[in-house]
Formats: structure tokens, C-alpha cells, sequence
């Protein structure tokens, strides 16, 4: 298994807190040593770190805590390899480009007997992770050439996860740097703050972070993860088989498919 | 105008040297402010550090000079924008997926009156450099939607090459992570370091390498750069018109296109 992390958030928003917190489970107080990644979006552009090392042991992970890069939506994803060698092709997240946009995507869970038909985009390494990605964007595509409203896309987006799950566990995030797609198979998280802030305590790390230090009394910040990341805030579980679809902050639209 | 640095070489080799001379010339002895970019192949992988900000005073790129990463492919570009905003999606090298694996080109000059068609492959950024790619690769693809051999694929790529440096200046580099294209249209210089190495004196930086102490006998690495790097080395420079195609540090194929 893996751990997510997902952000969106309504005006740029530094991460670094919770990412602080999820890295210390890349081999510290987590299993999860097989490689860590993050994308953050810079307007259309998408700036990606990764490294196939553990996260409490990675350079780049430590150029990442002090160097807050602020974002309106971020993905993040640590590994605990199950499908796939350890190597950077095999890191999450992974990126396409689709109607002249990045799209990027992480995936906890695993896929059982998963070998999709080759289509155009197709992995360049060997996780089923990276496959699911490829086919849901093949999927897309096909029903899709031209560039669609949200309100289309998304009940193709949400059959394709339910699809997914029923080979396996598929909890993933899913952005084009607008809109944060989530969709829970077994373990997903979700907390939105929201003025008045308060202090927030990691659970994996001694740190406090103050957010009405660090906001503004508009920003709205909703943060998804495989589990709390915070002691003393009261995060709300997705249920299985719940999608949430999240654009500057606000959690726009959500659903349960049935098992 | 830009600035291009490209390196093959036949084992994992650490480009820091080449990178800190053409990092000087972001906004300290050129006038290249608008972004940077280096990608570096890891395996099939790729690995991306960009900034809009100049690179002489980039936090990133002060993290890629500390921190020596090995690559057999390296791709490099420092901006001066004459087409397109200054914005992280609009900084070089750009990269697709194409037949499972990850295509990065950078590329210095500018087209006049470039629009091409919308392809498959579409720009995220406003440049015309990205937009010359994506025409570069649809064109590829719809040739060959399977892989093929590079004897077959080449004698595409230089006829596109040529073609869009008829529409203005096409200097670039383009690589898949076996391979290293590059294209002169008007300004590009070579350099292959093989046994007996000597020390490499920086034309932009007080630097000076040693080679012979950083490699091993059988050891051959190529740089590619608009301009020598070094002042007491024999770069050779490109003819207009001349395409050169590297793999493991070695030119494995070449010739000059009539203008």
C-alpha cells in the first residue's frame, strides 16, 4: 500500500506542512520506502519532484521542506512497491498531456490481472498504476477527442474508477490543474479549513503549524490523504466507493457507486 | 535567443560542471532571465527541474548543482523569451509521452507565423518552441503508431527539422532517453571527451574539473551547447543545416540538410 496526499486550495497555498508530515512515512514512521513524488500546478505548468529513494532519507524531499513552493493543486504519493520495480518510472505521480493540459494522477491500491489493450498514451514503466492512468485517459480521449465541460467528463471519470476497484483497491487522485478528481475504493481522508483557523498538530512528526499565521480570512484549504495527517483536527472518512470532486478549496460534487 | 545544453554519454555521468557554466549565463554573464530547465533520463524515467526564475539566482538550481545527478541523457535550456509569457509552462524542455516512453526537446530560436493544426499532442504553454514539438511528434505518430526502428524514424525528423528552420531559427535537442537528436540551424557546438582526459577550465565561472579524476578509462561523454562551455577545450561547431544523432556519448549518425 501507499499513502496519498492531495491539496486544493483557492488561492496558492504552501503544502510544506503536510508533506512534512506524510514524508516522515516513507520509512521513518511508515513501510513506505520505495519512492515519493509530488506535482504542484503553477498556473498551467506543472512542477514535479520525485525520487525512487525513501522520503525521510531523500535530498529532494528535504529541497521540497524548505522550499515552499505554493499551489493552488497538488498531488503527492508515497510507495510501498507492490506491482513494479523500484526506479523512477515507477514513481507516482505520473503526468500525460490531454487537450493541452497536464494531467497527473497517483493511485493507492493494486490491480488484479490488469492488462489493458496498448492505446495512445501507454506507460513508460511497469506498474498497474500507471497502466489504470493510461487507460482512463485512452478512455477519455476516445469518447472525448475535443475538450468537454466538467459535467461530461466526470460520469466517465467516476464509471472508469468504479471499474477499476472492482480488480482490486483503487483509491486515487485525479487533476488537470482545475479541478482535483478523488475517488476512495477503501481509504481516503478529507479535511477542508476554513476561517477561524487554528492549530494543526502532526500526528507523524513534532510539529505545530498555525494557520491564521499562514492565511488570509478567505483561503479556503481542503486536504486529502490515505489517513489524518493531524492529531487534534476532525478529518471525515470517505466511504467506499465515494468521489469527491474538489476545485479551489470547495468540495463541488460527490457521489457513492455501489460495490 | 536561448541557450541549449545537451550530454550523451555511455555511463551515468554527472553534468554539475557543464551546468554551473551555463547557469552563469541566466542573468549573470547572458542575458537569459526568463527560466531554466534540465531534464535528466534515469532509466526510462525523467527527471525535471524548472524554473521561471533566472538560474543564477534559482533556489532549484542551486539544489541541482549540490546535488550531483547521474544520467547517460541530459537535456538543458536557459530563456530568453521572445514568444510567450515568462511562466513555468512556458519553460523548456517540454515532455511527452510517446509509445511508452518519454520524449523531452528543447529548443532555441523562434518560427514566424507558426500555427500548426491541433494534433493530438497539444501545447500547454503560448510558445512557438512547444508548439513545434507537438507538430514534431503528431507527425510521428502519424507515420508510425507503432514503434519503429530510428533508421526509419530519422529521416522524419530531419525533414521536420529543416522544414520549420525555413520558417525562422531551429536549433534544438530532442531525445527519447536512448538517443539524442539535435538540429543547427544556425548556432550549435560539439565536444567529445574520451581517455586521456585532461582538466576542463569554465568559461563563465572560476571552475576548473579535473575529468581524469571523475571517470574511468572507457568513458565517452559528448556536451552539446549554443556556445563552447570551456575555454581550453576544441569544440567543433555545427554547419547550418547539420543534424547530428548521438547514443552512449558517441555521434552514430550525421548530415547537413541544403538550407
Amino acid at each position: 500500500m501507499c499513502e496519498l496526499l492531495g491539496m486544493s486550495a483557492s488561492v496558492p497555498t504552501d503544502i510544506v506542512f503536510s508533506f512534512t508530515g506524510l514524508m516522515q512515512r516513507g520509512g521513518r514512521t511508515g513501510p513506505h520506502r520505495d519512492g515519493w513524488g509530488i506535482a504542484f500546478y503553477e498556473g498551467r505548468g506543472l512542477r514535479l519532484f520525485q525520487d525512487p529513494a525513501a522520503s525521510s532519507e531523500s535530498e529532494v524531499a528535504r529541497l521540497v521542506q524548505r522550499y515552499p513552493i505554493k499551489s493552488e493543486t497538488v498531488i503527492g504519493h508515497i510507495r510501498q512497491a507492490n506491482v513494479g520495480r523500484i526506479c523512477l518510472a515507477n514513481t507516482h505521480p505520473f503526468v500525460r498531456e490531454l487537450w493541452g493540459r497536464n494531467w497527473c494522477f497517483a493511485h493507492n491500491g493494486q490491480l488484479a490481472d490488469f492488462h489493458p489493450q496498448a492505446g495512445f498514451y501507454r506507460p513508460v514503466g511497469d506498474t498497474d498504476s500507471e497502466a489504470a492512468f493510461c487507460e482512463l485517459l485512452n478512455r477519455v480521449r476516445q469518447s472525448f477527442p475535443e475538450p468537454v465541460a466538467l459535467e461530461l467528463l466526470l460520469p466517465g471519470l467516476v464509471a472508469s474508477c468504479a471499474g477499476f476497484s472492482r480488480l482490486g483497491v483503487f483509491n486515487c487522485l485525479l487533476s488537470d490543474g482545475d479541478w482535483l478528481f478523488t475517488f476512495c475504493s477503501t481509504k481516503l481522508a478529507h479535511i477542508t479549513r476554513r476561517a477561524p483557523f487554528g492549530p494543526a498538530q502532526l500526528k507523524d512528526a513534532e510539529l505545530t503549524v498555525d494557520f491564521q499565521a499562514e492565511t488570509t480570512p478567505t483561503d479556503v484549504v481542503s486536504v486529502i490523504a490515505t489517513e489524518a495527517l493531524t492529531a487534534n483536527e476532525p478529518w471525515t472518512l470517505y466511504a467506499p466507493g465515494e468521489w469527491r470532486l474538489w476545485r479551489a478549496g470547495e468540495c463541488i460534487a460527490s457521489g457513492v457507486v455501489a460495490g
